[in-house]
């Protein structure tokens, strides 16, 4: 039997697993990530990590066929990651340095797009060869997998989604500098931004108007249980989401679209709302297509990226 | 040496094209596309010009590597095309029934998506691995190239770029049936759309009042000729272009961007017009994606279909 890491590298934890090669996730665990003096420390500390635990066990590296990694940024196929703000990093060529601080073959992949591969391979698109994510979280990611393959781009850059061109009239700024993107309608900030200018905009009473901190899951709970402005606002956000969703899929026309993130905790009634406006939006064929939620939840980055060790070295 | 077909079948005429395994065109021609019928004689006289070009010749079916065709509507991997409204088709297996017809091994693309494949091999992204072609015409078509392959979709509809969603309060229809598709706004039509709106809303002189029928290429003449309204008229259109590019390369991200179809004919002022846009709303990395014209013209779809063969069975 041979074995091999997942890693999902994230802007406060770095989350490592331990796979044999079947599949399965035999241990898990979690450090910190340091990103002070330009991240400079966060690829050592993870190869302490892996150093150690092969150690401690008595593995031999003959065992272990590679770690995969997805990275918070921009990937190159070439395992360089173009700079990753949260994290502190510039250009960093991470396969080859994590390949030299470990001595085992590195494959890098961008976050979004490794848990994409990991709810294909293991997750709610098992089964499927091609799939789309859209992570719906403070921001929006995404990840596209075609021919049981990640589509990185020529600049790392094939499901920055959350990119997507969605109001050019938008006044407020996206984090990327631009309007109108995506991201500042489909996220759960986005549903933030949408409930606090629904409530100023209307008189009508409404439970959110008592919650001190009104987040995406407020938004849902007061909808699910009958309040008719969160109702508005959850309508509102599934018409965006829905139009966002068929905008994908007349570029790429996946077997299955895949939402994860904090605001997919919402479930079934995302699913049922999204679809709603979906199938009056998508082109041809594609209003079929299913959307589901995403089932491996924090694992999916560490299952995604020892799928790209099995592809790369297994 | 050996020899395939590459086929280009349109709603007016079928555009034949002999190549040598190297890729050279040696040979081409057009019969008429008959549609009456449900198109039912489509797939017969191909099969007609393919079987008398090689028996005339006295070339032998040994010699032939196979037949590659682009198809106006969505094209399954299976070789199944499910509907094509201006041939009269319905779901017909294309690839399955002209193999029977000429004993020759036959895969089938979308057209754009074949055009892109051939602008990809031996047009404007001779070189390139990973492209986008979108081709701006009576309505908006496009093709993705991803590490040499093209991306078909599990519905046929990947590259139907036309149909991502630009305008949610548009009330004029689309093609499709929907409304504020980007075939609205960046196709040949769209310019029309737009020229008229512009010469409603304003008193302004313009040379373009005088020409009996609007197009895009009498907007392009007058703009390129200093008349002021004609340039605003361009202007607008290059805001639309480039948003919908940048919105395009945030989804699958090429190392080019390809523009075709009868708008294209305007050239570098295109170029220059959408680039301008493109950049301030690309995201990162892609904002330096380069912005070409498709050089292969009318052979685009005959180069891809033939480029598929050699894919397949070369």
């Amino acid at each position: 039997m041979r074995y091999g890491f997942g890693i999902d590298l994230g802007g406060t934890t770095v989350k490592l697993a331990f796979f044999d090669e079947t599949g399965t996730m035999l241990h898990k665990w979690e450090i910190p990530t340091v990103t002070e003096n330009a991240g400079a420390q966060i690829l050592p500390d993870i190869a302490a990590a892996v150093n150690g635990y092969l150690k401690d066990r008595e593995i031999s590296r003959e065992a272990v066929l590679g770690i995969g990694i997805g990275v918070p940024g921009p990937v190159l196929d070439s395992g360089i990651v173009d700079g990753c703000s949260n994290l502190g990093w510039g250009k960093i060529p991470v396969a080859q340095q994590l390949e030299a601080l470990t001595g085992l073959p590195v494959k890098a992949g961008n976050d979004a797009s490794v848990a994409a591969l990991g709810e294909c391979w293991k997750g709610s698109g098992q089964g499927c060869e091609n799939l789309l994510l859209a992570t719906l979280g403070t921001g929006v990611g995404g990840g596209i997998v075609i021919n049981g393959k990640l589509i990185n781009g020529v600049h790392g850059c094939s499901g920055e989604i959350g990119h997507v061109m969605m109001n050019r009239h938008e006044t407020r700024r996206c984090g990327c500098g631009k309007c109108g993107c995506a991201e500042q309608y489909c996220s759960a900030t986005g549903i933030v931004t949408l409930a606090k200018d629904k409530l100023q905009a209307t008189d009508a009473p409404s439970a959110l108007r008592e919650v001190p901190k009104i987040t995406s899951k407020a938004v849902f709970d007061a909808g699910n249980a009958g309040d008719p402005v969160a109702l508005e606002i959850m309508e509102q956000y599934f018409a965006y989401l829905g139009e966002f969703l068929a905008s994908l899929t007349a570029v790429v026309d996946p077997e299955v679209i895949v939402l994860g993130g904090g605001v997919s905790k919402a479930g079934q009634v995302l699913v049922d709302g999204a679809t709603k406006y979906y199938k009056k939006l998508a082109f041809g064929g594609t209003e079929s297509t299913p959307i589901a939620i995403a089932t491996l939840g924090n694992d999916a980055g560490a299952y995604g990226a020892f799928k790209l060790v099995l592809s790369a070295f297994g």
